[in-house]
């Protein structure tokens, strides 16, 4: 019986996870990945602070509580650092201005080039 | 073959979970477990608001999120309002100093003895 042999169709996910990470671009990636992480909590940690100054009744308290535990899985979520998410975890970042490209700068061109296409999809995925 | 036959001792959880509640003392028991509950969310609104002004690193958002988790289901378990369980519920209140004698006057006799056994009970527990 003969068997139709079907082209491979590239494996765009398993492309993107394979990806190489030189030692510099580590370096990079680790520095803008705290740096946004960073900026990120403290702006919670001031959001915070304003939702609990302005309490008033016992409601507002699981209303607080609720929120942070929310922002917490949430921030736990996005912040994956491993080298297979991290294009993802970037592009994510950059849709929300949480990174820009001067910090991603001394990134080879692949990644950068699917870093952006990650934050076209987010951008269409929130539209 | 004989059998002995022991002599009931008296089951005192079925006795104290079979409390009868007059409609007078549901309503010292809902007035007392309001007034204990609304004091006892307003301290930790207070505390929680200390906290928050405090706060000055994101690990310390955390640690509040976890703390309100924490008490929120502390107060949940604590202020179960089902007649079943309501003696033992002010024993520990009064034990914390969070409801008076005063509140409860109205009860029957073997309630507050009851409730005083569990007020005990919780002090012994927790020294």
């Amino acid at each position: 019986m003969a068997h139709l042999h079907q082209p491979e169709a590239p494996d765009t996910y398993t492309d993107i996870r394979n990806l190489r990470w030189s030692q510099t671009e580590k370096a990079i990636a680790r520095k803008a990945f705290d740096a946004a992480l960073k900026r990120e909590l403290h702006e919670l940690m001031q959001e915070a602070k304003e939702i609990a100054g302005q309490m008033k009744q016992p409601s507002d308290l699981w209303d607080l509580q609720e929120y942070l535990t929310q922002r917490r899985k949430e921030i736990d979520h996005k912040y994956n650092y491993r080298y297979s998410h991290l294009t993802q975890v970037f592009g994510r970042l950059l849709y929300e201005t949480r990174v820009s490209e001067e910090e991603l700068r001394g990134f080879s061109e692949d990644k950068l080039k699917t870093i952006r296409s990650f934050a076209k999809f987010s951008a269409e995925d929130a539209a």
